[in-house]
């Protein structure tokens, strides 16, 4: 079913039971019910990273089932010079191969992490950008969806980097754990003589979880930031929306006001318009007279309406603001002092 | 009172005291008191998932008080099978009959939580969507009510995840109790050593729990997820009503504008209409003039309306927009340079 | 200053001083600072669950100051047969009596704390599903306000939740506690000894506690999903006045631009309506020409208006809908494939 | 530069670098760089609360720098007393001069931290009652300012309540912090065996210790309750306001609703009111058929609207209300059966 | 590559593989993968603090890459005379030069973090008084802006705090690591002797970043409190305009009820005004008793329809308010009490 490892690539079938006997493990061990997991048996370290299920023996890493085709070609192209040691970026040269099979399977899973984080990372950013945006009277519908959709990525892609953080938390917890995915060290006493002159592979073996562990912390703290800058965005969109929507009331409730008085004062113009008898018909002085008095009037109770508007609009009593921030100032110049004493 | 099997299934009935003396066990332990627990008292392990009461004694499992309708066809179907071994799921062939017997259980209890989040799940997503379609300029009320419904059973659903997980954990933290739990080890020390030539049982039974754990935890993570995205959605909700809403306060204040040009200018109209003299009666011209200057008069009002609301809209002084995002810029550039270097 | 029961109940007043030479114990002893607490001191059990103060000795229990009226008619109707052991209800006959004592007030206190929550639940059960109703324009306030009260209730029940297992936590995790609250081991060797022939007694008082753990955990998680079924609710009441609002809106907008429309044609009418010469008096035939006209003018403007909006209130780009769910589906299938398997 | 106290007081001035060499302190211990610490150095134990710096010696209490004002008429009026044992209120007569300093300070933070919780507790409960009152239209802005002052101050005073609480815990956490704190034990072992017949010194520290860590929790449950309250009505404020508006906005529909009508066959009005021929001018029957047709039909044109309006609001479909809450009602029985199994 | 420093400083460039050699480094650990990090490896310390790389080896400290302009300047003028001891502020100088440098690189990155903060503080202090102003009728939307920006800022600055910390706690919490950080105890045991006549070392390096854990933590609290006083703000500035909009929605409505009431009667007036014969038009009384009834019935409608608005906006049923804060004030008096008891 799959290919071999050590320097050269090898493809080849094999049926599930013959790769127990070879392996002595026991059928359960190769089910990887879990979506992430790593987990040493009898000298052989299981893992599976979603898609990539792999199998370290002391001497060869197995890739099993390697259908994704991302998969391949990173197989290819980057895992075998990287196991070969030709490539010059692991830090595990000088270390056994599980520690080379190591490194490159959990900096696979990092690169993919991160690969998906940055793809989400930008479109979040652009969206929240241009929603957030003073000028606009209503957020563009279309990109709340995206925005939608992206925080839901961003929100798995949380829980997968918390699923890897626990697993390797839960190996660096135990000491034992470390120890036991040391393969080489049981396996192969003469290696590990040689080679752990100078160095303590268990040890090495936490520093190198270690070192994905934070990678993948690192990876979390930014999903938690992006996560921060969206619910903060929202509360600024809304408070956007909310202001232009006040604002356009205000405006209303001016135009409003007019309305009313010219109203009210073209129900004295109707009131002469009917067609009954009021003894003032023949006056041309009248009819100036009311329309300056419909007009003037008009506008009078406006601009009144529109003066208590204002009044009506602002608090009752006014608070005394500068108390709320006093004890902060205190608070600041005290860290000042206190770093200025050092 | 019920039903015992160890290859065979035979349904009796006893009173409950008899049962204590067979099984040595006080009244007290059988009294279930929490939906879910697990415990081992004298060589015998107590069980109950909600409905499910069991005891597991070395070379059979007694299932209590089956009357919920489902569990019957389970027991019968799946149950007897699975621990006789025929049914191939099993990882635990070869191991004594309590760890077939708790992992039939186990398995059982996992289903039955994975069954009700795939029951409330795509009712859920369905919702979400038709929820938060932008075309939609308020929110279909009966379907936020189905909404509330299935938000309730996914906060239920989680604690029961929760319990599940506490009661798992609570044994896992404990070496002892994992050990208690191996009853044939204690019971039967040829089977023990027979079986366990190869294998510790402790270590086997811990594995099995943590496996269960392990999918508790998947399950609680779909949870969460998910209740991530109905929060989402509801703020995508608000923001989209809220938008539809300015759009039509504007609409709204633009009509209102015109409405009240109209009013200014009909006034006028209204004045000339009155039944007073006016000296212009008998002039032709002056109908076209005054006619002309109402209808142009309120189009020019309301055009100035216009933009000034236009103007009154845009804020004050335009923010410097590009430096909110500058310094994710460098740290996504500083991910990709440290990916690249390794 | 009260009542002590081994079997009769009796009821006296004493000096604070004479109590502490008569157990033994110093003045802070009895001092109860805390709300709620379980302390060993000189081979006696003292107490305190807010209310309820209580020293427990080898072989009687006092409780002080037994002001609260419900506590009284507890203390002598109840309390008095679970010491005797003649109630049935108890687990722990054939333990010492400072066993049944303990197990008597802790039930006691879970029981009130349980009371308290079952009278909070219905009630705000009960608001919370009329305040969701659909069909509601406006939350009844009268209504908001019960609710509040109960979910100020209700908090403070989770305080006290939460602190009673707080201290039975603190017993627990420590071994020690748990060997000094089993008080007849230390002062009555003998018995001791006869009772534990089959028991272990700090096993067994671990076992007591833990129970009441549980129980108090199960409260607590009950009052957590109702304090999120509140807050899920009240999203759902928001999003319902909103949507209400965004329909009255639509059609307050609808209407007016009628008005509008009514207003533009009627200033023609207005025109015409002027004392002023227009030529066109005499042809009656310019009356229903200008009439149809006006009403006409008004329905379609009104039409153009109409369509105007619905055009507006669509998003500018549909967005692709489906992409936001696929991964959930393959998520879920990916469970069911896995429960297959197994 | 202080005061020293053992039964009577005195008022000194020194250098630091004499009270260094007094104490055998190194500068660097009494620099209090934290706002909140307890450690013990060369058997005296350094603390500083906020403004207060004191060290403990075995038989001595130095209170550095007391400039407060209300800390100096503390210090004078209670603190004197209470280290002279003749305040009856501490615990701890019979114990060394440490615990009795101890405990005063520590009790002075409390009674500190009580004080402050006791000023804006009563403040924030009677703002948030008149905020609440389902009558108001609006929300009073200047008492909101007040409740955003307080809430500042009460997330002010719940960090303190947290940093005292963690300094008491680091010390409890570390069984060797709290021998350290048992001064005498150390440099004066006479007193140490005299007064420790029946009590440990370390034991009765921690007691100390923890009772007043319970009572800053007690406070800190307190304040987090207060915050849940204030998020709590703020929710019942909105919702309460949203109300109002939808109660409003009907009101104003309807009414839009009637101008409309009215200006409808106004426009009837208006159309006769036109000098232009009818026809219909000496037909007396005609002026009430149109007036009554004008008000008949703007009557029954509000009352279709009204009604359409009102089958508008109504959800599409009556939604299953009752099974919401079906399974609550089991749990809340089967939490009643199970209290009454016992 | 750099500049070394035990009394004077030194730059100088070399290249990597020189480096490791002289300080038997391997490539690996001075790759700095982790923007915080402080680890020991062969008796030299290699810490990396964002843009700061250095290594402390027992008598010297490398930076290396010292690009930052900032960091220039801090280096000559600071780093030097505090290495040397010059400088008074440090606690260190009978300390081993390792403490030193530590020490003057730990209480950078403080000074940083607490710049950064004190950047940001009064910023957003200052924008949230200005839009919780009570007065504003809409939030000033380039205001929202810069707070948005802050507000991300600081929530990456509550990321590197908690790093900071972390990477502390993880060394604190392992006493091996400590030990290894006191480098010269290693190498140089007569410097090491002559100087721990008094001191224990591994003691004084915990003692030392313990020291800046805290001062982290207080920076920690700081953002915290900010965060929060943000989140308040926030639901403060809704509520506000939301009850602006309360206000100036029932002022609208009540200007709608008058427009309403003058159209209504308007139509009478209207209605005389078509030229349809009424067999009033004689009648000079007529005139004034229909335009009298006509604003007197406007005003007697609107007067309605206000005092009926008044009565719609009141609840239905008066609350009992008393009750929700009972029991709050039957606490804080137990908790006046309690203080009083003591």
């Amino acid at each position: 079913m799959k290919f071999d490892e050590d320097g050269n690539v090898t493809t080849f079938e094999k049926k599930k039971m013959e790769l127990y006997h070879e392996l002595s493990l026991q059928a359960r061990d190769l089910r990887f019910q879990h979506l992430t997991s790593i987990t040493a048996r009898n000298n052989n370290i299981i893992i599976r990273m979603e898609a990539l299920k792999a199998v370290v023996t002391p001497n060869s890493l197995l890739v099993l089932d390697f259908r994704g085709l991302g998969l391949e070609r990173w197989l290819v192209l980057e895992l075998a010079p990287q196991l070969n040691g030709d490539h010059g970026a692991l830090a595990t040269h000088s270390l056994p191969f599980e520690f080379r099979a190591l490194e490159a399977i959990l900096q696979h899973r990092v690169n993919t992490l991160q690969a998906r984080l940055n793809e989400v990372h930008p479109v979040i950013l652009d969206i929240l950008e241009s929603l957030v945006d003073p000028k606009l009277l209503s957020a563009d519908r279309s990109k709340l969806h995206i925005l939608l959709q992206n925080s839901k990525n961003l929100s798995e892609l949380e829980t997968d980097i918390k699923v890897f953080k626990d697993s390797l938390l839960k190996i660096l917890d135990e000491e034992e754990m470390i120890e036991e995915l040391c393969v080489t060290k049981w396996t192969d006493p003469r290696v590990f003589e040689e080679s752990s002159l100078g160095i303590d592979h268990a040890e090495e073996m936490e520093l190198l979880l270690e070192n994905y562990f934070m990678q993948a912390e690192e990876l979390g703290n930014t999903t938690r930031e992006l996560k921060g800058l969206i619910d903060d965005s929202e509360s600024v969109i809304f408070i956007n929306l909310d202001s232009h929507r006040n604002v356009m009331m205000r405006l209303n409730l001016q135009l409003t006001m007019g309305t009313f008085s010219l109203s009210l004062f073209g129900l004295m113009g109707v009131a002469f318009g009917m067609n009954l008898e009021s003894t003032f018909e023949e006056d041309p002085k009248v009819f100036w007279l009311v329309t300056g008095f419909m007009f003037l009037g008009s506008g009078l109770i406006w601009r009144r309406l529109l003066s208590f508007l204002g009044r009506h609009l602002e608090p009752t009593i006014p608070p005394q603001i500068p108390t709320v921030w006093k004890r902060n100032q205190i608070n600041s110049k005290g860290g000042e002092v206190k770093s200025g004493l050092r």
